[in-house]
């Protein structure tokens, strides 16, 4: 038996890592700017706890691009290397400097955001390079170093005459990677990648037009002056302390966020937690509307200050992708697939936790100031009754905070609710029947009926609300959920009390045969009831169940199999006490044909059922009538 | 000056290999397959070609789940390893062995079918295995290998007294993966991922049902036998000749492709090119709804027959991409972001091959048999008016068989349509107007206006229409399109004809007046007109280019900025010719004003404008009419 060890064979590896480290070409700035801020914060690092006496200053890290001669230079003012720390970091691929910096100095380093993990990111240089150099001077005093690579496996170290401390890495772009000697472009990936970075990034400079003084002439021209471009904010709101923070400056930082974006956001929460995973962030809620998926992709995820992406899909519940703002975690972990970190515990805890905390700001909000939670009601629940429905510990926390308004704007909670209706809207079964309408002008005349008998109607309209009174349903004992057009209005709630029909059971008999010959029996079931005289003659209803389940097939997911083909089928109520009902039983077949019609004409018009021809054909009988 | 050689250190990089070399655990399966598969086709290649006489037989490729024991072994009956191979081409990693092995066949093993890249694959094992066993002999006549290792890098390697050829890989399941030792699992990523690889691939067995011979008595039962359970599909139709299959066999591979699926694809598209690049595959035009987002994502992507992934965003245009089918490609660069993808040359030149094959199929549909081309208009409507508005040169091509139907049935192509219309629907300028309809119903009184005026209406129900009129419109010369109630039929199509007014200009000028004292005129701009006494008395209309604009900006894109969020304003025309407007005239104020109400609360149903408490209120007040 043999043993042996095995061998990465570096001059096929080489090409690898170049093609496959990162599926973007961009991300090399990313990188090597996070090298840089490292370097940095080591030296910060080393000097506050007394290790070198060198003077830290005020470090920038320099980006420049030299168009003419095809190289960018990006330049720090940092801890440097020495020719040895060359050979040993750069010149042995996957030995990472950070890793072994963190280990040397692990308790006090632990806090100094430094990013680096594999040391593998500067070799992603040469995904747009041919040719990269290092010149580098340590903070020790030794000379500086200068290394170069034609990205092959041969490199040159020499010595090089810099004499500031830091690192200037040079890349010779290729031809094909031009479009990165455009200072458009490079700004661009500066925007996107390291807006928020702890190390001011200069990007050369810019004009500023200076403020007049108070005694300036109307004809005087304000001065500009030249000064440093920097890209980035060092200091982001999410990186401070909410007690330091006041609402404008939250605002402020949305603003910085989303510069196109108007409006203020609704509200804030402030995400900060380092045990059991370390987490720093704030979510903002913006105005919704009723699209949710244009909404999305807006959360942006960061590692210490480093942009990483804007799919935060599998990381953040699902129903608050539709929120705003940065999260930042070195914990999550990246280059792996969405169904992996799903199925990751540390990331199922930061999940849980964005949830408990959105959870338990929603609930100070509404406690402590109701009105204006009521007021923003209409722009967030979207967001919170998708969560009712997707996440069950949402779902308890939000039972009380969750609001169901009324068509008259009273906003109830579901236990008020239920102490504010149980008297007058108990059936004869014990049931409480909650009635709601999904459309204020579409279901006018049944709301006015409902309201009409003292009840209390809700204005329950998003898209999914079929769905989560299903779940409402099931969770609370004997509540139920009834629209107001699905029946008419004194049948919507059970009572013994028994209407005292003006028609006689042969009467109704005779009628219900008179409408059957006019009334199509593939779509309208008639019933004949006995209700108020001044109540509508014909009413067209839909059973609440068969309604439902249609709407839930619509939305996806749930309802009956098959139900969402069904014919849509009604009930054509005639009400039996009405005196036009009398007149159609004893007028002549002629005249109660043309009765019936314009009636069923009529009761179709208020369910928005009347359409194409046969509406044509009504208005132009209507317009006749008028004359 | 000193040079050198840049150093992978081994021991760091091998657990970067693991841990980054693909993002799902659950492509060590695809992997190791592949490289069975590999081996088996290298031996085929060999016999093929007299490279040596051992008998290739039927060889499959075996795959058993020992949960007991916590191990999977993968067997193949392939070209096997040589203890100097498994030398070579394992324990060096990164040094591929198919690479090497097309190098020296290269010619005659073009199309051989191996897949190997890098040789990094086998390495994927250790994602799932903290131990793996290579027990292999070569098709050569030496002994077998038994290679062991236990995730480090050390490794042990020894004799084996294997005696069949090919080679066994048994992983050692970690802990975390046990899912991997349930066999619907490993079952399920075999049909992911190697449903249609080419050498077949056994998972245990499984029980088929006998036919009963035709003289079994009535009470007999049919017997079974245990078969091999053969996973995969080694032939698929994408593979073979098109002129080999017939029209029933694409549609069983279609089912085989979407099992539940239940109905035929409408027709089918096979690709087949081998220069500049290569690429097979069959697309499918299934039935569309109108509801794009939902019907993307079904396209299979697969290189040389090992499925990759089922998002071909980038690769296939996008209007392509609600098409269905498979696309297998070797030339399509993979691990690559998006966007790279689409700025890559070879994937550019796939994107529009498959671009021009679509609309050569869908040219000779139209062709070889128009009628039914008309009747699965409606069904791929969407997705050819989506490509016509997205790629200008399948607009180009769609020209001669895109199909603009009538309310009536009637289909026309542009050209034809033009020549129909011509002589009627020219107005005064010279411009051919095009009138259309959205929407049957809603618009049913308006269309038979323009009927009886004998013009072609057309109806496009598109969801993106507005954005395909805007492009016909500027690319057509002086062609107009104008929706039917985007003004009162005598003005759809401007002539030099003058209708003479009942009315005076005073009589006019009065009865404006009286109007405007009713009508609200934030909402109506009324505008009075000579029209047939016979045809209504009020109308509303909207005008085409707001309307459209408004649209546009809806459907996402285009349109006039700020649009979107104009209010509604529509025209009410009042038909001076009628006699009710007559009556309206003479009317003493409390007529007129009911009236007026009576008549714009008509006018306004047949827009679809009459909602909420005023239809209540119209009924109410119509049900008193009726009685």
């Amino acid at each position: 038996m043999a043993t042996g060890k095995i061998n990465v064979s570096v001059d096929n590896i080489f090409p690898l890592i170049k093609k496959f480290l990162y599926s973007d070409h961009e991300i090399f700035l990313r990188e090597l700017i996070s090298n840089a801020t490292d370097a940095t914060l080591k030296l910060k690092h080393l000097t506050n706890i007394g290790e070198t006496d060198v003077d830290y200053g005020n470090p920038v890290i320099d980006i420049k691009v030299d168009k003419e001669n095809k190289k960018i230079h990006i330049t720090d003012q940092g801890i440097g290397m020495t020719k040895e720390e060359v050979e040993k970091y750069i010149n042995e691929v996957a030995f990472s400097g950070a890793e072994e910096f963190l280990d040397k100095y692990k308790d006090s380093a632990k806090d100094s955001g430094i990013i680096g993990h594999f040391g593998l990111g500067f070799y992603s240089a040469f995904m747009v390079a041919h040719k990269v150099e290092i010149i580098t001077k340590s903070y020790k005093d030794e000379p500086a170093a200068h290394w170069t690579c034609e990205g092959t496996t041969q490199f040159t170290l020499e010595d090089s005459d810099k004499q500031e401390r830091g690192t200037e890495i040079i890349l010779h772009v290729n031809e094909e990677d031009e479009e990165f000697l455009e200072d458009n472009r490079i700004e661009e990936l500066l925007v996107k990648y390291n807006k928020f970075m702890p190390i001011p990034i200069r990007f050369g400079t810019k004009e500023e037009t200076l403020p007049l003084p108070d005694d300036a002439p109307e004809d005087a021209k304000p001065e500009t002056k030249t000064v440093d471009n920097i890209i980035n904010n060092p200091n982001p709101a999410w990186t401070k302390q909410p007690t330091d923070l006041e609402e404008k400056e939250y605002n402020d930082f949305y603003r910085e966020l989303y510069p196109m974006q108007f409006e203020d956001p609704l509200f804030h929460i402030h995400l900060n937690v380092d045990y059991p995973f370390n987490l720093t962030g704030i979510l903002y809620f913006p105005k919704m509307t009723q699209d949710m998926s244009v909404q999305k992709d807006k959360i942006q995820l960061y590692q210490n200050q480093v942009f990483v992406t804007d799919n935060v899909e599998g990381i953040v519940p699902e129903f608050l992708t539709m929120l705003r703002g940065v999260i930042d975690s070195p914990d999550i972990p990246l280059n792996v697939s969405r169904s992996y970190l799903q199925a990751d515990g540390a990331v199922k805890k930061i999940s849980s936790y964005i949830t408990r905390k959105v959870a338990d700001k929603l609930k100070s909000l509404f406690n402590n100031n109701r009105e204006d939670f009521q007021e923003k009601w209409n722009d967030i629940k979207v967001v919170i009754e998708y969560g009712m429905l997707t996440e069950d510990k949402f779902f308890e926390k939000a039972q009380k905070f969750a609001l169901y308004p009324t068509i008259d704007n009273e906003y109830y909670t579901f236990e008020e609710l239920k102490e504010t209706i149980k008297d007058n809207q108990t059936d004869k079964e014990g049931n409480l029947v909650v009635l709601y309408a999904s459309n204020q002008n579409e279901q006018h005349s049944y709301i006015q009926a409902a309201k009409d008998k003292g009840y209390k109607v809700l204005l329950l309209d998003s898209p999914i609300i079929s769905h989560l009174l299903q779940k409402l349903e099931s969770s609370e004992e004997k509540v139920t959920f009834t629209r107001v057009d699905s029946d008419h209005v004194d049948n919507l709630i059970k009572t013994d009390e028994e209407k005292i029909s003006k028609l006689s059971d042969d009467e109704k008999e005779k009628l219900k045969g008179d409408f059957e010959k006019v009334v199509p029996k593939e779509k309208y079931t008639i019933q004949m009831e006995a209700m108020d005289s001044d109540a509508a003659p014909l009413i067209i209803t839909q059973p609440e169940f068969m309604r439902r389940m249609k709407e839930m097939q619509q939305t996806g997911g749930g309802g009956m199999f098959g139900m969402g083909n069904m014919p849509e089928m009604y009930n054509l109520v005639v009400n039996t006490n009405h005196p036009l009902t009398s007149e159609i039983l004893g007028a002549e077949e002629e005249t109660q044909q043309r009765l019936i019609k314009q009636s069923l004409d009529l009761a179709r018009l208020s369910q928005n059922l009347l359409k194409g021809e046969e509406l044509t054909n009504f208005i132009k009988r209507s317009f006749d009538m008028v004359k």
